[in-house]
C-alpha cells in the first residue's frame, strides 16, 4: 500500500457534527429544521436580513447577517422561497464553495420550466447546490410524526456536497435517497405536490362502472319488481345489489388488465415490429394495469366478505326459515340433487381458487416483493397466474349463471341479468388470447419482440 | 477548501478479495464471521495472544501475534469485548492507517455513555475505525438462518474504509447500509438490543381494556343469568364474549389514535403557538400511533372472522333449529319486516366497508407502501381515510345496538349493555373533530401550523 | 496504469447528461435501451461494424464504426454476446480509461466458468468495466411495463465509473443498487434466470402431501360409501375434501417448517460442537422453512375460506334443513348440550387464533417488515409465536377430533380418519420440542451455541 492513500481528505466528515450549519430564512420551514437540528446536536446559525429583529429563531441559535453566517459555515440550507433568491447574486464570493441546500417546493407540478435547485445552481455557480429535506414537511419534523415520509431524497452535482448533506439527513433519524445530479431535482420538486398520479384513471373507470352497473341492477331487481309487483325490495340496496356490482366491476376491471397486453401485440403483429410507439391512450393503459388490478382485488375483497356475511343478514334468515315451514305446511319435501350439489360446490370453489390467486397476485404487487423477484418470475406471476386468475374468476361466473343464461324468465324488460353483461369483457379477452397463442401467432409475436422487423427483412 | 480533495485514487478497492482480512480473538462470533470469510472466497488470518494454542479457529485459516496478524492485513476485525480493548494501545504504531472494524454489542442499551465503536477510535486515534456486524449473530451466520438479518448497518468517519468494509459484506450475501458517521455506532450498538419498543405501550393499553371489557361481558352476560336465572351460560366465554371484546376494544383503540393529534390542535389552539413542546406523555402517545392501529386492526381482523364462523357454531345452529321448530309448533310465523332487513343489512354493511378501509389503512402502513407514497398522499390516506374507518365503525355500532340504548330491558344490574360503554370515547373523539374543524377555527389552526404565533403578532 | 488515471477531478459528473453514451451493438436490446436513453434526453451514438448498412438504429442517433464511436464517447455500453467479444481486443487502445458496461445475459445458470464482465475486464484490461442493465429485458424498456424490475444491479471495480453509470441508471426511472466489485458479476448475471429456486423443494414437498391426503380422503369419503353402501358422494370432491386437505398439508408443513431446527440441537448435542457443518439435506431444509411455511399459510386461508362458505353451499343447507324437518316429523327434539356448544366453539376458537397468528407470522415475513426487525424481534416472533401458532393449530385438530380417535366406528376399511394422520407429525415434533426445553438440555444447547465444545474442554 503505497504512502499516497493515506492522504485521500476523508477527514471533512470527520468533525461534522460540529461544524456548523447555516440557515438562511426564518420563516416556518427554517425555524422547524433548525429546532430539530439543535434536537440532534448541530450548531445552528440563522442568516437574516435583519439580524437584530429576529426573535422567531429557536433557542441556542446565534443570528447574523446574511453573509456573516454564511462565512461562518460551510453548509448553508437555504429556506427561502425561489423568487428570493435573487437576492443571494450580491454573495456569491462569499458562497464561493459552500454546500447551498436548497428545501424549497412549488405550488404546482412542473410549476417553471427549470427546476428551482438548477436555477440556484445557475444563479450561484461557484457553490455546490444539493436538493434536499423537500419531501419534509415543517409539521412533520416537529410533531415526529415521521411514519410516512422518513425519506429524503437528495440529489447534487458534487458527490461530497450529497455525501455531507446525506449525513446531516442520518443524524436527525432520517432516511437519504440518493436520486443523483441535480438533473433529477425537477423529479425531486414534484414529487411531494403528487395525489397518487397513477391511480386517477383506475379510480375513474372503475367509478365509472360501479355506477353503471349499480344503476342496471337497481332498475331490475328493485325497480322491476315495485313496479310490476307492487313489492318493496328497497333493502337489497344495502347488501344485495353491492355485492352484485362488486364482483361483476371486479370482473370487467381484471380483463382490462390484460386488455391492453393483447391490443399491444394485435398491433405489433399487424405493424410487423415493436419499434414503433403505441398510441398515446395505450400507453397511458398499460402504465396503470397494476392500479387497476388493485382496484379489482378491493373489489374482489368486498364480494368475499358481502358473500359470507349472507347467513348472518335477517333477510337470508327469514327467506331460508320461511321456505323450511312452507315445506312442513305443504308436506313437500325435496329431494337431495346430486347434480346441484356438484354445481353449487363447483362455482363456490372456483370463486374461492379465484379469490386466491387475486390475493397472491396483490401480494406479489407489494413493492417489496416485487423487488425481490427478478424479471421472469415477475412475468410468470403477472402474466401466467393473471390470466389464471382470470379464467377462474370468468368460469365462477359462468358456472353460477349456469342455466339461467337461456332461459327468458330471468330477463326483465328484456334485460339480461348483469352477470351476463359481466362476461362480454372477459370473454373477448380470453377468446383473443386463445388466438394470439396460436403457435404460429405465437411464434410470430415471439420474434418480433425479439427485435425481428417485417419490413426490414422482406 | 484546497485542491488536493479533487484527486482522490480510485484503485485501491481493486484487488479487495485477494485482500487478507485479519480476526482479532478466536471466540464464538470471530470463529463464526472466520469460517463464513473462509467459504466466500476470502483469506482469513487471526490475531491471537498465543498463536500456538489456538486450535479452535477454522481449517484454512492460520493465526499468529497479534502485531504480524495486524501488519500482514489492512482490514482488522475486532471481535473481542469492550473490557478488553486497552490492550490494543501497545500497537498504534501498527494499526496506523488501518480499518479496524468493531463488531462488539453490549449487553444493556446505552450500557456506557460513549459507545464501543468511538471508545475504540479514541484509543487508537490512527485507525480508520468502522462499525459494522454487530446486528448479525454468530448462529445465523453459522446456519445460514439469516432470513431477517441480512441487513448490516455500516458506520464509520472514514468514507473508503467504511466502503471497503461494505463490499466484504456484499460478498457474504449480506446487505449493507450505510449509516453515516461513528456518531450512528450508538443507534447502531444499541438497535440488535431492542425488543419492540414502540409495541410496548399499545400492548399495555390493549391488554387493560382487553380485561376490563372481558371482565364486564362475563359479569353482565354470564354471572347475570347464572345468579338471577340459574342458567349455566360459560359457553359463552369461548367466542361470543371475545367477539364482544374484540370490536369494543378495537373501536377504543382506533378512537385513541386520532385522539392525541386532536389533543395537539386544541392545546395549539390555546397557546397560540405550535413552537412549544407538548407535553411528554402527548409526544409519546403520538409516536405510537401507529402501533395503536395496528393493534386495533388485529382485533378487528378478529371480530371479522369470530362473527363470520356464527352460522358454523353448535350454540347458534341449535338455537336457530328451535327458532323454527317453535314456530312450527306454535303455528306462529314471523312476517317479513321490511325495517328489519334495512336495520340489519344496513348495519353489517358498515362494519363490512370500515373493516375494508381498516385493512386498507394497515397495508399503506406496511414500511414499503408507505415508503412509496409522499407526505400529502400519506396525509390523506391517514387522516382522511382514517376518519372515515372511524365514523363507518361507530356507526356500525351505533345501528346495530339500534333501540337497545333506550329500552332499560338491556341493562343488566343497571349496567348498560358493553357495545354501549364502547361508543363513549369514539363518540367524544368525533365530536372534538367535529368541532375542531369548523372554518373559524380550522383557519386559525392552519395559520399556527404555517408558523403564525399569536404573541409574536399581538 | 499510468498516474494520471488515479486522480480524476469529481467535477466530472457535472455535465453527465451532455455526455455522449455510446452503444457498441445494434441488436434487439442496443436498440431499445438507445430509445429509451434518446426519450430521456441523452445523446446517443453507435458503434457498428458496417457504420452505412445500419438502418436499424432508433431516429436521432447516429452510426459510426466502433473506434470511432468509443472515441466519441466516455461511457460505452456493450451490447452484444458474450461470444463475440473477442473483436474488442483490437480496439484496446481506444478503449484505454473508458467506462465499458457490460449488460449481457447467459442462458443458463452458471454457463461459464468466468462471468462475463470478468472476462470482458480480463480481455480489455484497461477499460473500466461496470456490469449493469442486466436484469432489465427489452421488452420491458420499450413497453415502459417495469412494475418489477426497477431494480438495477450494478457492480464494478472503479468506484467513479459505477456512479456514473448509476446515474444514468437513475436517468431512466430505474433504481441502481450497488452490488459492490465486480466479483459480484456472476450472481448479478445468474440472478435473471432464476425460477423461484427457493420455492422448489418447498412445492414439490407440498404437491406430494396433497395428492397423498387427497387420495386417502377420496379412499375413505368417496369410494368407501361408494362401495358398501352404493351412494354418490362424488360432489365431495369440490369442496368438502379439499376442505380436509388444506388443513392437514397445512399443518403437517407447519410442523415441517420447525422439525430441522430440532434435528440440528439434537445433532449439536450429539456431537457437542457446533462447529461441523451440517448434512447437506438439514441445510437445505432450514434455507426453505420460510417458503413451507408461506405455503403453509396459503393452505391456512383457503382451508379458512372453504370453511366460511358451508352455510351458503346447497349440499350444506339441505342437509341442515333436512334435519329440522326430520325432527319435526319424528316429533324428536334435541335438547341443547352444554357441553357440546364448549366443545364445538373453543375448537372453532382455536382454529382461528392458530389462523390469525398464522397470519401475523406471514406478514413479519414481508421482506419490508422483516428488515424492520432486529434479530432478536425475528426469532421472538419467528420462534415464540411460530411454536403458538402450531400448538393451536394442532390443539384445534385435537379438540376438532375430539371423541372419535376413540370410536371404531370412524375407522372405515381399518383406516383411520384423515386428520389423525396429520397429527403424528405435529405432535412429534411438539414432543420433542417439549424434550429439549427441559432446563438440563436446554442450557447445555445454549452453551454449544455459544461457541462451548465437549472434546476441547474434556
Amino acid at each position: 500500500m503505497d504512502n499516497s492513500q493515506n492522504f485521500i481528505p476523508l477527514c471533512t466528515m470527520e468533525n461534522k457534527k460540529s461544524d456548523t450549519i447555516c440557515i438562511f430564512g426564518t420563516g416556518d420551514f427554517g425555524r422547524s429544521l433548525g429546532c430539530k437540528l439543535l434536537q440532534c446536536g448541530h450548531s445552528v446559525i440563522y442568516g437574516s436580513r435583519n439580524p437584530q429583529s429576529s426573535s422567531l429563531t429557536p433557542k441556542g441559535a446565534e443570528v447574523f447577517s446574511h453573509s456573516e453566517a454564511a462565512q461562518r459555515a460551510s453548509i448553508i440550507i437555504l429556506a427561502i422561497h425561489r423568487e428570493n433568491y435573487d437576492f443571494l447574486k450580491q454573495y456569491t464570493e462569499v458562497l464561493n464553495g459552500k454546500v447551498l441546500v436548497d428545501v424549497s417546493n412549488n405550488l404546482k407540478i412542473n410549476q417553471y420550466p427549470e427546476s428551482n435547485a438548477e436555477y440556484l445552481a445557475r444563479m450561484v455557480p461557484e457553490a455546490k447546490v444539493v436538493k434536499a429535506f423537500n419531501t419534509i414537511s415543517a409539521w412533520a419534523l416537529q410533531s415526529g410524526a415521521l411514519d410516512a415520509s422518513r425519506q429524503v431524497f437528495v440529489c447534487g452535482d458534487e458527490i461530497y456536497a450529497k455525501q455531507s448533506v446525506m449525513d446531516i439527513v442520518r443524524t436527525l433519524g432520517l432516511t437519504p435517497l440518493d436520486q443523483g445530479t441535480l438533473l433529477a431535482s425537477n423529479e425531486v420538486e414534484n414529487y411531494p405536490l403528487q395525489l397518487f398520479p397513477m391511480w386517477r384513471i383506475p379510480i375513474f373507470i372503475c367509478s365509472g362502472f360501479t355506477i353503471l352497473i349499480f344503476l342496471y341492477c337497481v332498475l331490475t331487481e328493485v325497480l322491476y319488481p315495485c313496479v310490476t309487483l307492487k313489492e318493496d325490495a328497497s333493502y337489497l340496496i344495502a347488501i344485495s345489489i353491492p355485492n352484485r356490482v362488486f364482483p361483476i366491476v371486479s370482473l370487467i376491471l381484471l380483463a382490462l388488465v390484460y386488455l391492453p397486453g393483447i391490443i399491444a401485440a394485435v398491433l405489433q403483429l399487424y405493424r410487423g415490429t415493436k419499434y414503433s410507439r403505441f398510441p398515446d391512450w395505450l400507453d397511458k393503459w398499460m402504465l396503470c394495469r397494476k392500479q387497476l388490478g388493485l382496484v379489482a382485488l378491493a373489489y374482489a375483497f368486498l364480494h368475499a366478505i358481502y358473500t359470507l356475511v349472507m347467513p348472518i343478514r335477517y333477510y337470508v334468515r327469514w327467506w331460508s326459515n320461511n321456505y323450511i315451514i312452507t315445506q312442513i305446511k305443504t308436506n313437500n319435501t325435496y329431494e337431495f340433487l346430486n347434480h346441484y350439489a356438484w354445481l353449487s360446490d363447483s362455482y363456490v370453489a372456483l370463486g374461492i381458487l379465484g379469490f386466491f390467486f387475486y390475493v397472491l397476485l396483490g401480494i406479489t404487487s407489494l413493492p417489496s416483493v416485487s423487488n425481490a423477484v427478478n424479471w421472469r418470475e415477475f412475468r410468470f406471476v403477472q402474466s401466467k397466474l393473471g390470466y389464471l386468475t382470470l379464467v377462474l374468476c370468468t368460469a365462477h361466473t359462468l358456472v353460477y349463471g349456469g342455466d339461467r343464461f337461456i332461459y327468458g324468465t330471468y330477463y326483465k324488460w328484456y334485460l339480461p341479468p348483469a352477470f351476463v353483461v359481466a362476461l362480454i369483457i372477459p370473454c373477448i379477452v380470453l377468446s383473443l388470447k386463445l388466438i394470439i397463442i396460436v403457435p404460429c401467432l405465437d411464434k410470430r409475436i415471439t420474434k418480433i419482440r425479439q427485435g425481428w422487423e417485417r419490413n426490414s427483412k422482406s
